[in-house]
C-alpha cells in the first residue's frame, strides 16, 4: 500500500508537488484516470483520482475521505542532538513507525551539535510516517535550549531520564492514555545544573532499564515503553 | 568506562588481539604497569595490568575479576535478513543494547538476501555490547532457514509476529523472567504456508501493536517489550 502526502488539498482538489509529484508521474508512472490514496498529515485519508499530471505537479479529485486511527496519547520526545546526525535521523525514523507525537531536539550545556538541517529531517519523518501509514504526522520542532524548553512547559507532566540508580522505571510512572513529556540527554548526559534546574520545576527522575544506552537508543526505548504501556493497560 | 574485550583468558593472563589491542596501544596508548578493565564476553569483568604491549597484541596480568549483571530472561529473536544490510547492522546494535540473548538471522521464503559478513556483524555485536557495558555477549547465529529454525526448536516457547488483526499483543502473553523466541518476518511478511508450518508447531501468533513496522524496527520493538514486561513486573 502507497500513501501519498498533500499539504494542498481544498474542498475536493489536492495536489501533490516536489517528491510526491515526482514520485507518482516518475516512478510509479501514474496517468490521468488512476486512482491513488493520499493523506494529509492531518488525521485523515483520502481516494483520489489523478485529473492532471507533469512531472512537477499531480492535481487529484477526492472521491472518498475518512479518519485514520489516531495515538490514544501524547508522547513529545525533548531529545539532545548528537554529533553523528545520522543516528538522529534514525531515532526519528524509528519513533515515527513506533508512535510520537512531538520531537524536540534538545541544546543541552553538553550537546555538541548545534544545528540540524530541517527541511531533510522534516522529508524523513514524513518518509516514515507514509511508510508506517500514519494519518497524523507529528511535529518536529526546531532545536531549543533546555532551559527554554523547560520554561515553556511548566505545567506539563515531565519526565528526565539520565544516568543513576534511584530513579523508578519510567514504565512504573505513567498512566495510559496520558500526555507526557520525556527528556534524553546528551552523550556525557545532563549536567548536574541542568538535572537541578528540571526538578526545581517538578520534572521527575526516571531510568529506562538497566542497560546503558546511546542518546537515540534511549529515545526509541522510551517511545516503545509509553507504547507498550498503553497497549497493555 | 572503556571496556575492552577477550576470548583469551587463561589463569591471569589476558590478551588483547588485532582491533582491541590496536585501540589499547594506538589511540589509547597504553604503556607497561597501566590498568585497564575487560571483559570475556562470557558474564565476568577483570581489572588488568598492562604487561607487555606491541601494536599487534597486548599482554596482560589479571588483578581482580567479578561476575557482571546479566539479563535475568532469555529472548532469542529469529529475524528476517533484509535487502539492506546496513538495516539489520542497525538491528544488532540496537537490541545488543536494550538487551538479547541470541539473534537468529532467518532466510525466508520472501527473504531476499541470503548472507551476511559474519565477521562484520560480529564486530558490530562486540561493539555494541562493549559500548552498553555487557558483561555476556549475545551468541550471533548463522543465517538458517526459517523451517530449519523452527525444526531446531519445537519444544520452545515460540512467538510469532506477523500482520493481521487477529492476535494478542506480545507483551500481554509474555511471562517475565522466561525464556522466549520471537520471529520477525521480511518486507512483505511471511507466507501462508510458512505462518501454517509455525502454527503446527505450536508457534503462537502475536502483534507487536497497530503501527506497521519495518522488519528491524519490528525486532527492537520485540527486544523492547520483553525488556519492559519484565523491568514493570
Amino acid at each position: 500500500m502507497i500513501i501519498f502526502y498533500s499539504n494542498e488539498i481544498i474542498d475536493n482538489i489536492a495536489i501533490l508537488k516536489e517528491d510526491e509529484a515526482r514520485h507518482c508521474s516518475k516512478v510509479l508512472r501514474k496517468r490521468v484516470g488512476d486512482r491513488l490514496r493520499l493523506t494529509d498529515g492531518k488525521g485523515r485519508f483520502y481516494d483520489a483520482e489523478v485529473i492532471g499530471i507533469t512531472k512537477d505537479e499531480c492535481k487529484l479529485l477526492v472521491k472518498d475521505k475518512w479518519d485514520g486511527d489516531v495515538l490514544d496519547y501524547k508522547l513529545t520526545i525533548g531529545i539532545s542532538l548528537v554529533k553523528n546526525i545520522s543516528r538522529f535521523e534514525w531515532f526519528v525514523e524509528k519513533a515515527v513507525e513506533i508512535g510520537i507525537s512531538r520531537i524536540v531536539p534538545l541544546i543541552c550545556e553538553r550537546t555538541e551539535k548545534r544545528n540540524i538541517k530541517e527541511k531533510r529531517l522534516s522529508n524523513i519523518l514524513i518518509s516514515a510516517s507514509k511508510q508506517s501509514l500514519k494519518a497524523k504526522f507529528p511535529y518536529l520542532d526546531s532545536p531549543i535550549k533546555f532551559k527554554d524548553f523547560l520554561d515553556s512547559n511548566e505545567s506539563k507532566e515531565v519526565y528526565i531520564a539520565h544516568l543513576n540508580d534511584y530513579s523508578e522505571y519510567l514504565g512504573k510512572l505513567i498512566k495510559p492514555k496520558s500526555e507526557i513529556i520525556v527528556l534524553i540527554g546528551p552523550e556525557g548526559d545532563f549536567t548536574k545544573k541542568e538535572l537541578e534546574y528540571a526538578f526545581s520545576k517538578g520534572v521527575k527522575p526516571v531510568t529506562l532499564g538497566s542497560s546503558r544506552l546511546r542518546t537515540e537508543t534511549a529515545g526509541v526505548v522510551s517511545c516503545q515503553i509509553v507504547n507498550t504501556i498503553n497497549e497493555i493497560t
